[in-house]
């Protein structure tokens, strides 16, 4: 019956881990970093560069004061690449949607792909169980306190969330625009996947 | 493993009959209506009284001048007996948590009882699913037009966050004060209620 799941997550929840975890349960092809190698092929540009703009959600460089003059709109290269990134990763997605089955994380593909009736999932966690959660996994060697960690969470939520509100128009992690949203704090992301995969199999019956 | 159970809900989207079908699937009490009893016979209140306060969630009466001036308080009749119905309610609660598993629909439960470390639900679904809902459950003869069921919708809710809002603090239907937001006009009543109950069954093996 869900053909498509797509993820929104806060930074440190586990949405990813969560997305794969839950594809691999369900036998569904999963797509996270492969988008990004398919923009780059397909747009001629760096991976590097599409990683940036996608990744960093390079929406800021519009230039609001145009509107305001008189004079001919120039063209802003980076704006110019971010819409047509946008444009090609929109092209991918609905590929992906009509391919086979599938998890995507983030990349807006809850409204990219409404059409398709996905299931929207958005995966949460308590600040503290972020900052945990991030701690753990510094690379080797990596030195960073609590508080920057957390202000570097809060930081990319807020881009995150600008991102999604540039594209769709709506708040990104706002329950309204999901059909479920879970804290992995709670109730963990095993048991999570358990719960949501044996919800979709057994409505697959 | 989750003994207490809390649900917040939209209204019109199916919250009350989520948390009854979830109650007798897991074996656990169920409060709602039997709430406003206890308080009235506790308060010596009469019945028709207390349910107006608690479900009309009576807090505007608050004289928010008096701030502002120097004559002595007197006292708000009205304000005073909703201070009272909460701090009953609030002993109630707390008697019901700590006697047997449970679930407790609205009456800022998951807040109340935030020390019993509760599964907190919050039940919410499209707009047009909820006036829907709303009016094939008018009695019969009772007629109301569609705007009219919406703008009775919107006001209650809106009384509802307000009410939330005066007793902790906290914003209404936001997904960080919740473990699991639901939308049952995608997922459906039934099939939620078989999600959660097979997961906390499944925690407490």
């Amino acid at each position: 019956m869900y053909k498509v799941i797509t993820i929104g997550r806060e930074f440190g929840s586990g949405g990813r881990e969560f997305g794969k975890r839950l594809a691999a349960e369900l036998g569904y092809a999963y797509y996270d970093a492969e988008i990004i190698k398919a923009i780059a092929e397909r747009s001629d540009l760096a991976e590097e560069y599409v990683s940036q703009i996608v990744e960093n959600h390079i929406v800021s460089y519009y230039p609001i004061s145009v509107a305001n003059t008189f004079t001919t709109i120039t063209s802003d290269p980076v704006f110019d690449a971010s819409k047509s990134v946008f444009a090609i990763q929109k092209e991918i997605l609905v590929e992906a949607a009509e391919k086979s089955p599938c998890v995507i994380v983030g990349r807006c593909s809850d409204y990219i792909l409404r059409d398709y009736n996905p299931l929207r999932i958005f995966i949460h966690a308590d600040p503290a169980a972020r900052v945990e959660r991030c701690r753990s996994r510094l690379k080797e060697g990596e030195k960073m306190d609590d508080k920057t960690i957390e202000k570097n969470i809060n930081s990319i939520d807020k881009s995150r969330a600008k991102y999604y509100r540039f594209y769709t128009g709506k708040d990104w992690g706002d329950r309204r625009n999901y059909d479920m949203c879970i804290n992995t704090a709670k109730l963990g992301i095993k048991n999570a996947v358990n719960m949501v995969s044996a919800m979709i199999k057994a409505q697959a019956d």
